[in-house]
């Protein structure tokens, strides 16, 4: 499979040399069958190791096997686009974006009109975030725009707090505002978007319906369960086990009545899509095997890769590592020379750089170019030059600089721009507004549609 | 011992037969040494069967040493009514009181004028409560009078949900509701009483200081222990191990921050004293070991034994099984008929009886007696009259029938006066006014009272 997968308009060859494939097929390629098993849960994220000791990058067509999710294929993306009328983002084109679990279902839905919201979230581990952090953010964002829907942000504060020997609850309460802020900076929609924090979204009586719903995916959910899917001990502590009954409750449509009303009937057919790193798809795995016996619809996912750490592609960006991330608090000086010293696919000296080329699946500058260049013509150009040996590694990092320079600076514009009142906005439980598709293929009957709209009216009427 | 414990005006001696001991020490003499043993947890209530498979009545010395827990004594009763000026109440005058954690210390503090709360709670399994629900209730009330303390009266009705098969969380939200008409109508003071419906406690901002306790809790406490307290297995739900979590932070007066304040860590010091039937000793010894971690005062706690079933004293009353009750809402006639019929320590004819006299460590009748006849001369004169075979089954069936009958008519009239804006005061979130000790022993320095009032002040006006 190419680099850039044909369903976008710039359909592309495969480069000229074997390494010239998508981060989702790095390992496929690279881990020997007696390598060690790479680890991806929502606590670990490694690749494994090959039998001479050294780390291979994460094989992401294993984790599709082994989670039992389906690869996002070129017809998926062409669906996408006649759906949606946008053109696939560059990490759906390049396979970035790379699994699902029914996005068709949801697109076939959302062509005939019935309304779906996004779901995200992020655990608050520290007060600053990475690149790596906005990766999924940035997708959203994109689909909040391609689909016109709500969107619901969760800051898992007590989940960072359960997780952490050292991170009070309050610590993790005052990373969960900080991180707000900078989310907010990605470029949500402040008509379409609400966030809430964890412990404070017993506020105001709006977190009734969600608590509700955390109470009865609990009772269905067996220790056991918990323990074949993220591998816990009876040593973990009994709101770690618990936790997961929240995040699942967080993709139903029924925890927000503000949002999509009190008919919990009909509230409770509302799809929703989740996109979110690979590493968080165990939670929802679990939410999917007890939505339908709790009559509410099964959400669908779209999964995204990691951003891998400037130290190499084997892992990803960690917040406790700094020199393995770019925050979005560096300054330009500091974007610099950590692109400088990042690792690098080029060879060891000039010489032999030219005569062998560059080795892009491993060269950390074109990966991060990949995430973050938009122009699909100069991305091809650089890896063919660069491939070749005539792009120098000085050169690749010099762009690399130049557009995460631009990525970073542009979010810290947003991010002054985002005050208390922006935030405490975000975080009121309030009605959004949107339009779903507006021209649905398939139209209800006229009657169907009437009483839909006459008994949401009645509801809106009866709240205001 | 006695049946009556010296501590009161009314001394006593033991009765003529051996067989006249309180139900507190019932069992010790009953249960031989290789019988099966008795099983009391929050989940399970049943005395051991002997060799012969006979089931033996509940062994309330042994559960003292299985707990660890002190026995209440002559000296503990004697200090109390010279603390609280209040004559002790029946239940712990007859030893259904029978068993405790730190109430001496409690005790040492309300003498020096430091204030405490009171909490206690129900499952709410069904809509109809019996006269053994409301046992660990009146004494709460009693002691809620002997103190002039705020008492909080948590309704679990989550906790049934995730241990029921077939309620929904919608049953118990509604059997809590009704629940909570009953319990107010035992006698609580409005001014002094707030109760909460773990669902609801998310409403109106006020549950974020409780939920906050209950997570820090759950992060405190691992599926070994869980498992260890309440011999839950790893088929059982995460809202079940969840739950103790919950039980143990009501009981921290930092989750009531509007009855006690803002300032967390003079509040952290109000101690807790927690009234309940002994079976829910487990849900507090686990929260007493995790209290002084998380920089609380360790919650008192008192034990009261159980009421027996209409069927026998070898268990509790059920709310499954009617014929072993008497509920709350039962006629006169129904109340005249279960006495009638219920299990006698009469002899099996007038003669026998005549001769040998009834055993009133089995006899249901004299039991209830215990319970709800105030008068102690004459329950002394009761007794001593059956077990001398000179008051007949049917007699004390009557005097039995008749104090139930008083009893039970009498809430029914303060039930009446219960309504929807009763009920609603008392679940809703206010401060509560209590004076506490009002002439304690030991005062502090006046500059130090001074200081405390002070603050306190502000902080009432700064959230007026």
């Amino acid at each position: 499979m190419a680099d850039i997968l044909p369903a976008t308009n710039e359909t592309t060859q495969p480069g000229p040399t074997s390494t010239a494939i998508p981060a989702a097929d790095l390992a496929a390629a690279a881990a020997p069958k007696h390598s060690k098993e790479q680890i991806v849960t929502p606590f670990d994220v490694s690749g494994g190791v090959d039998e001479t000791g050294k780390a291979v990058v994460i094989d992401y067509d294993k984790l599709i096997d082994t989670f039992g999710s389906r690869r996002i294929d070129a017809a998926l993306l062409e669906r996408f686009e006649k759906v949606t009328g946008h053109k696939p983002h560059r990490m759906l084109r390049r396979g970035l974006v790379f699994s699902h679990r029914d996005v068709g279902l949801l697109l076939d839905k959302y062509e005939k009109g019935i309304p779906f919201f996004l779901y995200t979230g992020r655990g608050p581990s520290s007060d600053s975030m990475h690149v790596g952090h906005t990766v999924p953010f940035e997708f959203t964002r994109y689909l909040q725009e391609a689909f016109n829907v709500p969107l619901v942000i969760m800051l898992t504060d007590d989940e960072k707090f359960f997780h952490s020997a050292k991170l009070t609850l309050e610590d993790c309460h005052r990373f969960a505002l900080q991180n707000a802020a900078d989310i907010i900076a990605i470029g949500f929609d402040p008509n379409k978007t609400f966030m809430f924090i964890d412990t404070d979204f017993v506020d105001g009586g709006s977190g009734v319906a969600f608590n509700y719903n955390v109470r009865v995916m609990g009772k269905r959910t067996t220790i056991n369960q918990i323990k074949g899917t993220f591998g816990f001990g009876d040593s973990n502590n009994i709101a770690e086990f618990g936790f997961p009954a929240m995040q699942s409750a967080a993709a139903f449509a029924t925890s927000y009545p503000f949002i999509f009303g009190e008919d919990k009937k009909r509230v409770a057919k509302i799809p929703c899509l989740i996109p979110c790193a690979i590493d968080q798809d165990p939670y929802f795995r679990q939410c999917r095997d007890n939505a339908e016996k709790m009559k509410y619809v099964k959400p669908a996912i779209i999964h995204s890769v990691f951003l891998p750490s400037l130290r190499g592609a084997e892992t990803k960006m960690s917040a406790s590592d700094t020199d393995s991330s770019i925050y979005l608090s560096d300054t330009d000086k500091q974007i610099k020379r950590k692109i400088g010293v990042c690792f690098s696919g080029g060879q060891e000296t000039r010489e032999m750089h030219r005569e062998l080329g560059g080795r892009t699946d491993i060269d950390i500058p074109y990966q991060y170019l990949r995430f973050f260049l938009e122009d699909d013509t100069e991305l091809e150009r650089i890896r063919v030059a660069y491939e070749k040996g005539e792009m120098e590694t000085s050169e690749i990092k010099a762009i690399c600089t130049k557009e995460l320079t631009v990525y970073v600076s542009a979010f810290r514009d947003r991010r002054k721009a985002v005050t208390e009142e922006t935030v405490k906005h975000f975080l009121t439980p309030r009605h959004l507004d949107y339009t779903g598709n507006p021209f649905p293929a398939i139209q209800n009957s006229k009657q169907t549609e009437i009483e839909t709209l006459e008994k949401r009216l009645a509801e809106l009427r009866a709240t205001q």
